[in-house]
C-alpha cells in the first residue's frame, strides 16, 4: 500500500480506539467464510483466475494476428520464428496449468467425472498441444470472418481498418478458442473467455454455440447466441439480435446434460438489429431475411424474408397537440435494414 | 515517457518552428480553464478518483469472495486469518480516505450539506467500518444471488462456474456495496461503482435501487434499472430490461429531492428481454410473469402472465417476391421465454 | 514470465517427447502466416497498437477535464503549467507518432492515396499541433454537453457526479477527438478510438458522425449512431436507440466512398429507448419527440410526436389461465417516456 499523502491520513490510524472495532469486524467475516459455502474458495485444488485467463487470452489473439493485437512488436522474417517459438512455449505453459487446475477442481467437486485418477495431467498437455496445433486452421476461418466484416459493413474502409478496431473480429476470435476447449471437455476456461470479451465488446456467445465460417456482427451489442445454437456459413448479424430459448425449467439433477434449446440458422442468413429468434426446433433456412425487431418461435422456409409490419404509429403536431397521421411505419419502405 | 524507437522521433523535436506553436496551445489550454467552470477540478478540496475506486472496489469483492476474484492467492486454514486482516486493514484505509474526499468536496461545494464542521472525518471512518461490519451479512444475500444464478440458468453447470464467470454475480456485488455506501449518505463513490460495473458487464444499476434477495439478471447487456426501482425477492430479469421513469421536468432547485420515479416489482416475478416497464406508480405484483418485448405502464396483480400480441409479421418468398403469409408471430406459440 | 509456482509445472518442461510436437506445431504457425494474408502484419511500415491509442486518449481526456479523470494529481493555481505543458508535449509526441504511422501504412497499402511522398511526416506534426490548438473549443461545447446531462437526467444530483461518474460524458468526449482527426483526414485511429470508448461504455457513434452541442445520451448501452449521420444542438437520446441505414449493397470497388446513408436529427430532438431510426434521407425535425421502440424510416416534420401504438398485449391470470384482458398497452398512458 502506498504511503497515504492524506493530511488525515495518519489521524485514524492512531487512534486506539479503531483497533477492538477492526478487530471484531475480521472476526465475523472470518467466521462467515466457516458458515457459507460455495461463494469462496479456501483449501482445496486451485481455480484458473479471470486475470490469468485474460492474458492467456491475449497472448492466443497476438498468435492469431500477429502485428496487430499486441503492440511494440516490430515483426520481420529474421524474428519471426522466436516471435512465434516464445508465444507457443508460453502459451503452452500457461494453458496447460490452466486447463489441468480446472479439470481437478472438476474431477473432486463433481459427481459425474469418470476420468481416471491421474489423466487430468496428461490430458491437460495434450488440449495445451492441440490449441496449438489448430492454430493454422483457426487462422483460415478468422480470416474469412475478417473479409465477411470487410465486405459486409459499407463503413469499413480497409481489411487493416477491421483488424484494428472491429469488435466483432476480437468477440469471434475468442468465441472460437473457447469452442475448441469447450469441445476437449475443458471446464470453466471456455465460459471465462466468452464472458470476458462479453465485457468487452457486450457480444454474448456461449462456448458450445457452432458457428460456421465467415460469420460477421456488426456494432454487436446486446447480441446473445446461446448455448446450442448452431449457425450455418456466411450469417450476418446485428446489434441487439437474441438467438435464445424458450423458457424452460432446469433439470437440477442433472445440470450437465445439453438439451437443444436454441435455434438453427442455416447458411446466407442475415438477421438485423433487434431481432429475437427462439427455440431448440426453429431452424430459419438458407438464404433467409429475418427484418430489424422481428420475434420469430417457429421454422421458416429457405430464402423467406420476414419483415415485422410495425404496429400502428402515431403522428401528433405537439403546437396544436392533433393527431396528423396514423399508419404503419413499414407503408413507406419495403426495406428491412438496421445496420 | 519511453525513448522513441521511432527513425523520425528525432527530427520533430529538433524542430525549432515547432516551439512557439507548442507555447501558445498550452497557453491557450490554461487560459481556457479559466473561463470555463465545473468541467475541470483545480484547486479545492479533492476527489475521488475513478481508478482508484475501482481498485477499492476489487479488493472489496476478494474479501466477499475470497479465492474467486484475485488470482494467485493460495488460501487455507492457515493464512486466511491474515488474508482478511490485511484486506480488512487496506480497505478501511481507502474507504474512509475516498468518503472523507467525497463528503468534504460534497460539503463545500453544496447549499444543502448540513453537516457541522470537522464530522467529515468522523463519518468516514464509520462508513468504513460500517461496510466491514456488514460483510458477513452481504455475503449471506450474494450467497443466495449465486445459487439463484445457478437454479435460474439452464447454461450453468456448477456454482463454480457462476462464481468464475457470471457478470450477474458481480454486477449485483457491486450494486450491494454502492447501495450500502448509499443509503450512509456517501456522496459519488456509489454511482462511481455502479457506472464503473456498467462499463464491464453492460448492467446499469442505479445505487439507490432497492433489491431483495436472490436476484438473477441473464446475459445482461443493456439492462437498466433505475434509482427508486423496488425488486422482491427471487425475481429473475433477462437481457435489455428496463425498469424506468415516464418523462418528467427535473426540479434544476431542488436537484437533491428524490420522488419516487420508476416502478416496483414483487417478489417471485419473471421478466424477460427487451420489456420495458415504466413509472413509479406501476406495481408488477408478485409472481407474475412479463413476457419478452412487453411494454407495461401500469400495475398488474400477483399472477398474471403479460405477453405481447405480436404486431402482424409478413413471409415473403424472396425467390418470386410473392407473400406466403401474414400472421401474429405468437399464433404457433404460448410461450415468452427469451433466455 | 513468472515462475511456475505449480507442483506440476516443471514436470512438462522436463519431458522430452514434447519437443518434437512443439516444433511442428511452431513450423506450421510460422507457415500459416505465408498462406494467409490480410489477417497478420509482419514486415512492412508499422501501424497504431490498440493499447497506445487507448493510453493517448486517456491523456487527452485528462487534458480536457483536468483532475477529474486522472488520480493523484494535486492540481493548483501553481502547478497547472507545469501540468498543461507537460501533457501537450507527451500528446504531441504520442500523436504525431502514431499519426505517421497511420497515413505511411495507408500510403503504402491503398491506391486512392494521392499524398506526395514525405508528406506524412509533415501532415502528422500538423495534426497533432492541430489538436492542442482544438483543445480549448473542444472544452467549450464538452462543458455544454455535461451541462445537458446534468440538466436532463432527473437522477444526476451534481455536475461533479456528471463529470465523476456518467459514460454519456466519456463517449462524447472521445467521440468529439475521434471526429477532429477524422476530419483531418488522419486513417484508422479515430475509429479505434471510438471502439475502445464502445468497448468501455456499449455507446457506438461512428467518428464520421456529427453531431451538435449539448448532446446527451441517458444510459447509452446499446446506442448506435452511424457514419453519416447529422445531429443538431440540443439533442437527448437513451439506451438502445439506433440511428442507422436502411439495407445497401457496398461499393467494394470503392470502399472510401461516403454515400449519405444515416438519418439527419434537428435541434431539440428527444429519441426515447429502444427507438430505430433509419435511411439517409429520413430527417426527423426541430423539437420532435420519438417515443420508446417506434421505428421510423421516413421524414417527420417539427415538433412531431411519433409515439408507437403498442401492439395489443395478453393479460392472463396465472392460476384459471384464463385472459383477463386484452389492450393497447399505451391507453392507459400518453407518455411515450423511458428513462
Amino acid at each position: 500500500m502506498k504511503e497515504s499523502s492524506d493530511i488525515s491520513g495518519q489521524k485514524w490510524r492512531d487512534r486506539e480506539d479503531l483497533s477492538p472495532r477492526m478487530d471484531a469486524a475480521v472476526k465475523a467475516i472470518t467466521q462467515s467464510y466457516d458458515v457459507l459455502g460455495g461463494i469462496h474458495h479456501i483449501q482445496g485444488p486451485k481455480l484458473p483466475s479471470r486475470d490469468d485467463i485474460c492474458a492467456l487470452l491475449r497472448e492466443i489473439l497476438s498468435l492469431l494476428f500477429p502485428g496487430y493485437v499486441t503492440p511494440a512488436h516490430e515483426l520481420n522474417q529474421m524474428n519471426i520464428d522466436y516471435f512465434v517459438g516464445q508465444r507457443c512455449s508460453s502459451i503452452f505453459d500457461q494453458l496447460a496449468r490452466e486447463v489441468e487446475k480446472s479439470l481437478r477442481h472438476e474431477c473432486e467437486n463433481s459427481s459425474h467425472c469418470d476420468r481416471p485418477f491421474g489423466e487430468c495431467y496428461q490430458t491437460a498437455i495434450d488440449v495445451a498441444l492441440g490449441l496449438l496445433d489448430a492454430i493454422p486452421s483457426l487462422r483460415e476461418v478468422l480470416h474469412q470472418d475478417a473479409h465477411a466484416a470487410y465486405r459486409g459493413d459499407p463503413a469499413a474502409k480497409s481489411i487493416t481498418e477491421v483488424m484494428l478496431s472491429y469488435p466483432s473480429l476480437i468477440a469471434v476470435s475468442a468465441f472460437r478458442i473457447a469452442h475448441f476447449l469447450q469441445r476437449e471437455g475443458v471446464p470453466y476456461i471456455p465460459r471465462m473467455m466468452t464472458e470476458i470479451i462479453h465485457g468487452f465488446t457486450g457480444i454474448d456467445i456461449h462456448p458450445g454455440a457452432c458457428i460456421g465460417s465467415s460469420f460477421f456482427i456488426d456494432h454487436g451489442t446486446g447480441v446473445v447466441i446461446g448455448e446450442t445454437t448452431v449457425i450455418g456459413n456466411h450469417v450476418k448479424i446485428y446489434q441487439g439480435v437474441t438467438l435464445g430459448a424458450l423458457s424452460i425449467k432446469k433439470d437440477l439433477e442433472r445440470p450437465e446434460v445439453v438439451m437443444k434449446r436454441h435455434p438453427t440458422i442455416e447458411k446466407n442468413v442475415t438477421i438485423y438489429a433487434g431481432a429475437t429468434i427462439l427455440g431448440g426446433e426453429t431452424v430459419v433456412g438458407e438464404g433467409s431475411v429475418i427484418g430489424g425487431n422481428v420475434w420469430l418461435t417457429h421454422s421458416i422456409p429457405p430464402y423467406t424474408k420476414v419483415i415485422i409490419e410495425s404496429p400502428y404509429q402515431i403522428f401528433r403536431d405537439m403546437k396544436t397537440g392533433r393527431q396528423v397521421e396514423r399508419e404503419h411505419s413499414r407503408s413507406r419502405s419495403a426495406d428491412s435494414g438496421s445496420a
